[in-house]
């Protein structure tokens, strides 16, 4: 299998243009994470959106299984890009993002803004965000792939979007 | 945080039948590997679907990154039960299994039963299903979790299912 081609191209500006939609439309995404327990790969469905500042972010409990997992080992992974109910799956265009969570600490001066802004594109969360067990965690990019269909693969620099 | 309470509990009957209907109805996952290239998460969307058998599978291409990541490191997790277009999509139940993946060889005797009830779950796949790159790949599963949202988690036993 040495032979085979990289069938991963670069990004043109029509993909940096998908990949830019897919995060700002993002209401929500999967996370891979390497479970602390066992150390084998987890995987959850967190809340998603990009902060004031464009960086990917989610707010979530300190009871959940995927907290404790970022604790442990910040690297991860998130998928955003859902299919609609027609046609077929994949070829619907999908951003994989290779990141390393960063936690943001309740007391941090960027918080209240944090929590407007999440409001606003989450007005739901108003139930729980001022639960102590729930907090923001930013996601710093390491490696972002856009896949959008069969031999439709694009990597994208973090620096690009 | 030692003294944390286990916020999963076990699964009734109601869950369990909801498990059933989300693995299913599933006609795509989330998937989360191990990139054999740097040893972190990650994630990609796969085709999916239940076997004869009603074992867990999909149909991929050995030129995808999971392909090589499953080939390197079996240990992989599954996510499947996708949100609607409405309300909070962290309240939509979605079922986690963590799984090992099983190559299903090419001469597999197998293998032409598991092409025509793919085919019938998934009909597209006739565009691409006897090109040489792809074959069928079964998940036994290790561990199942069921998040029904908030506060609401069951673990489930593979054998339930």
């Amino acid at each position: 299998m040495t032979t085979r081609p990289d069938p991963v191209r670069d990004a043109d500006a029509e993909t940096l243009a998908l990949a830019r939609s897919l995060l700002a439309e993002a209401r929500y995404a999967a996370l891979a994470v390497t479970d602390p327990a066992d150390g084998l790969p987890g995987i959850s469905r967190i809340a998603f959106g990009l902060g004031p500042d464009g960086v990917a972010l989610t707010l979530i409990s300190a009871l959940s299984a995927h907290h404790g997992a970022l604790m442990a080992n910040p690297a991860c992974a998130l998928m955003v890009g859902e299919p609609g109910e027609k046609g077929d799956p994949l070829t619907h265009p999908r951003l994989m993002v290779k990141a390393r969570a960063e936690f943001v600490v309740q007391d941090a001066p960027d918080r209240a803004a944090l929590r407007d802004h999440w409001l606003a594109i989450h007005p739901k969360a108003k139930l729980y965000i001022d639960f102590g067990d729930f907090g923001f965690v930013r996601f710093a990019p390491i490696s972002i792939l856009l896949n959008g269909g069969f031999g439709k693969a694009f990597r994208i620099e973090p620096e690009a979007l």
